[in-house]
């Protein structure tokens, strides 16, 4: 196993961990991101993005390419599909399969992800009708039928938004009642345009290139009907992906890392970035800011703990 | 004067502003951006950028044009070289020489600006060689001189930063004691690479092309000097656009604007992005995910807001 020390390893190359790349790469420390998969994150799955700033329409997959080429640009050293087998945000260890790494900051940028349905059809027509995500992909669905799944306040307030560009939308939900504060049921009652389908679940995604149909079944009468839609929105749900962190340090109820605003944790030279972190939107943009200021802070960070950790070997 | 009304106006078309319009756009309410001058703000001053995510290098004006295109494409409506009468926050009433504008929602992103030293070459050479933000430009002085004027925390840590690349940084302040905290001063005085000019403050800028001299006098003795530099770098402050605005909301010390984390400011309904906020990251990306986060919760705002207005005409 082959040891490897950097200033700073970013665990996750999505844009939060690539943006912080490109600023601490900028900043002259020395920097590494560990990735399980390729890099590029959530939106690598995204056919179309148009609310990056600056660029008007972008593939996602080619805006994460951009991203990675730029982190190159500053010497970063890219560990993909790594298997991790153990991380220790104190010590700032991090053992893969293959090395074992230590750092003197830690940039937590692991994501999160929608809940899934898992139902056949949703993978496959993820960007091709299947979004968890209504303000990036509402716009696409002017004028369209769309199902949103689930009864919480994100469903719900998603829904609404969601009528602004489709003429209807299905809510669908699994009981007979919203779990959304009432204050936004109310709202989503008056709108003309949601058709509440009760005590209902999406048992099959179908469609040709693009969904067309949500083959939902009522689980009391067992009955299966198909509803045809030109989207499906689930919406039961977000996690955080923080498999080997979790417990280390402070997270909210749901598991994202809580930070203050410079994304320190709480624990010191730890810093987390974009969707995993409790933050109040979840878009490339606000992944690639905090990347941003993340990564200044781990840069600031080492520069005034370069002293402390030279006077500790020599005492 | 004509009267006009949208869901949501912006002040300041800097990439805040514009990323502001570009979600608020895309969440289908109506839009304007009013500015002072043209659209673009700090950036367009800038000749390269190399740290906005997904364009390893960019012309700052360039950057800005796209960020003004791809709002264009949610239909904002363009204000831009407005005269400034009145802005009214609580009602929501803006008034400038040619028009009276009333809102739902107001988005403040009107930006700051970096003290300047009122010397002649400064303007001329922003850009090419006189930089206020070290974090942007320090990459571009890799073995060069620089000078940082200022003795406040900022600008000994962006010497201190600024040592990464150059090989030399010259401090020069007016006083013969620096402000900043002595934990700073301390790893400053250290610091090998810079040399601290006492007693002296910067009388020109001059150069060819690019920045090559800094003329400075000593405020004791009033003895001029040239000192060959490749950069100067004035920080002695920065300064929050808040012209009309100052006193109706929550400001810090500075006068920069408090805002939460959706940037929902002490009024109802209006909201502050980028560097005219209290933030810990003045940068084109911190900027743009402000934008974005403001006006998806404007568009919020409005939504909820809607009833309570229909049902005020009701009564």
């Amino acid at each position: 196993m082959e040891k490897l020390n950097f200033d700073t390893i970013i665990l996750g190359g999505g844009p939060a961990g690539l943006a912080a790349a490109i600023y601490a790469g900028r900043g002259a420390v020395t920097v590494a991101i560990v990735d399980l998969n390729m890099f590029g994150g959530q939106p690598s799955n995204y056919m179309e993005l148009e609310n990056y700033p600056g660029f008007p329409i972008v593939g996602g997959y080619d805006l994460m390419e951009k991203f990675e080429e730029h982190a190159d640009k500053f010497g970063v050293q890219k560990f993909p599909m790594q298997e991790i087998q153990n991380i220790d945000l104190k010590s700032k260890k991090i053992t893969t399969k293959d090395y074992e790494f230590t750092a003197k900051t830690i940039i937590i940028a692991t994501g999160a992800q929608p809940m899934k349905l898992g139902v056949n059809g949703e993978k496959e027509f993820v960007g091709r009708g299947v979004s968890y995500c209504a303000v990036c992909d509402g716009a696409f669905y002017k004028n369209k039928t769309v199902a949103v799944v689930g009864g919480g306040n994100s469903a719900v307030e998603e829904a609404m938004y969601l009528t602004k560009f489709a003429d209807k939308v299905y809510l669908i939900h699994r009981r007979n009642e919203l779990r959304a504060d009432k204050i936004i049921q109310e709202r989503a009652f008056k709108n003309e345009k949601i058709e509440f389908v009760w005590d209902s679940v999406v048992k099959e995604i179908k469609g040709d290139n693009l969904v067309n149909t949500a083959v939902i079944e009522n689980v009391k009468t067992k009955q299966t009907s198909n509803l045809l839609v030109d989207g499906v929105f689930p919406y039961i749900g977000i996690t955080p992906n923080v498999e080997h962190i979790s417990g280390q340090l402070e997270q909210d109820a749901s598991g994202f890392i809580v930070t203050d605003s410079t994304m320190a944790t709480s624990i010191d030279g730890v810093f987390a970035v974009g969707d995993v972190r409790k933050t109040p939107l979840r878009q490339v943009i606000t992944a690639a800011s905090d990347g941003a200021v993340g990564a200044v802070y781990a840069v600031k960070y080492i520069e005034t703990h370069k002293e402390a950790v030279l006077s500790d070997v020599t005492l």
